[in-house]
């Protein structure tokens, strides 16, 4: 089955995208999840987006749910690593699966973690985002993972299975649901070191000699995500339309630039999924 | 006294840079009407502003007015006439007031209404916006408004007292409210005729020799509103800051460019108040 509409992101961005799509009748999915956003549960008060004063984070989420909600509109709880320009359509890959769709909407949010020294330089050298994606590389081979959520619990506990040796390091404080196997370090890393390939992760407290290291984040660079896409600044370079370089390809929120706030980004997921649908008729008129 | 913003316009691009300017400790005014905007009031339903569902658009006017009245922001009834960049303020010419501020945000919005034949060709020449500002280069001499809507009334009224003759066409139905001296005409004006100034306003069914034509309009056109304002396909030309050409003169809504939109107009009017902030703060510090 092939979607109109592909929405990656459930925040402000994401769900005034999937609404406005959905108000003209298209068929869309949209990835993220049943929390929508961290960025909206963690908010102590907001007062500046119009139309809702004075609200929690968790009573924004809530009134952000009931309008998706009523609009019969589900979020597909699967984080996706890659979007690929297909010319005709685009293929969007979860860990496991494949899904359709003719036009996309980039709506992840951004990052706040900074890479650390080395982690840019060595992507596809041994640094990765995606450790259940690029797992059959590392068989009997010794991996860390750095996450900064507890999506890595599920990566490291898949990762054991195939790898020789898995560090397991979060910046995060929690509970740590994984397998006994794997070895938990609390450190800060520092530093990836290497040559043609990567050779440790170095530590404020130690040095781990490894062949692959993957850095679990709330959102993955666009960079990553979207092979292709042109970047300003460390943003997604978009038009007004909130069209990227990629034809098919739209984006809104904090991805495309700031200031990060809600209505901002709501606003520019109904541009975006307003062009999208344009886009779509003008292909099938064409 | 001058303000820090003034925000010309009470739509969700207005409403919307009042709270974050507001949020952001400004001292601001905002010129418009206490039923905020025609457009949203005659909504008859509106589903597509994330947060907001299914409400009419009398609802959604008054959860805005709750909003900025519960923020303490008010609505100053005055229609904005002029608004000149004198290099470190705004001089903002009201009907019999001046106002100054220090940055200024336009959001009043698109006006439907094309102009007619020969309309644009003799501004300044025969052909006003405001009648009560132009008032003085009309004693004794023949005038036709040309309404749409029932503001047009009290200009008439006030100009019946110096010139010779009023002309009232109403592009709207409704009670006119206006002196016995003034002539209503009802018909569709069609072009406006002259050769250096004007000498008649042709309609369908007859012609008017007249002195002055006055289109009195939801919204005059920004590059009458703000002389030196540049425009791009009829709308006010921003960057993605919405920034306009003249230095402190920020623009958001509508009146930047499709689709026209609440949410996309309320993210705009955030953008626009959160970089006029910036704006007075660079200026102060430098
Ligand atoms: C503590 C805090 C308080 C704030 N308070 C305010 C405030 O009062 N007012 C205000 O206007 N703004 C506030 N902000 C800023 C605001 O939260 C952001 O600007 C806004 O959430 C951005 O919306 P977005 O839709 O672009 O991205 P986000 O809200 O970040 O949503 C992105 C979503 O995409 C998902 N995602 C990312 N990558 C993928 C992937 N590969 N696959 C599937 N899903 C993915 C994420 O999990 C997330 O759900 C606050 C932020 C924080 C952190
Ligand atoms: C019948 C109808 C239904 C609609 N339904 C929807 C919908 O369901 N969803 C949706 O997203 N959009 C809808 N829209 C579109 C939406 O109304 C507009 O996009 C939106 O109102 C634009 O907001 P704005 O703040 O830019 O301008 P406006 O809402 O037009 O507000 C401009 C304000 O500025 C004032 N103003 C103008 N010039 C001056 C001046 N010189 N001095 C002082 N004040 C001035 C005006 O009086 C007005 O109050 C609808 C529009 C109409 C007409």
């Amino acid at each position: 089955m092939r979607y109109d509409i592909a929405i990656i992101g459930s925040g402000p961005a994401g769900l005034s995208a999937a609404i406005n799509a959905k108000v003209r009748n298209k068929n869309i999915i949209v990835f993220g999840s049943s929390n929508l956003s961290e960025k909206i549960t963690k908010a102590p008060s907001v007062d500046n987006y119009l139309g809702l004063y004075n609200l929690t984070g968790e009573e924004l989420k809530n009134v952000f749910k009931h309008h998706i909600e009523e609009m019969d509109i589900k979020i597909t709880e699967e984080r996706i690593n890659n979007v690929y320009a297909m010319g005709d359509y685009f293929a969007i890959m979860a860990n496991e699966k494949m899904y359709e769709a003719s036009a996309v909407i980039i709506a992840t949010g951004i990052e706040y973690t900074k890479p650390i020294k080395g982690e840019e330089e060595f992507v596809g050298k041994g640094v990765g985002y995606c450790a259940t994606c690029d797992a059959s590389l590392y068989r009997g081979k010794k991996v860390a993972i750095v996450s900064y959520n507890s999506e890595g619990e599920e990566e490291a506990n898949f990762l054991v299975e195939i790898a020789s040796k898995v560090y397991y390091i979060p910046m995060y404080k929690s509970e740590y649901n994984i397998n006994e196997n794997i070895e938990i370090i609390k450190d800060v890393p520092l530093e990836v070191r290497g040559d043609i390939s990567i050779d440790s992760l170095v530590l404020k407290k130690s040095e781990l000699d490894v062949d692959g290291i993957f850095f679990i984040k709330n959102s993955i660079s666009p960079k990553y995500l979207v092979p292709g896409l042109e970047l300003e600044y460390g943003h997604i370079k978009v038009d007004r339309n909130m069209q990227t370089n990629i034809k098919g390809c739209f984006a809104a929120g904090d991805c495309i630039g700031k200031p990060y706030q809600y209505i901002k980004a709501a606003g520019e997921g109904q541009v975006a999924a307003l062009n999208a649908v344009s886009y779509l008729d003008n292909k099938k008129h064409s």
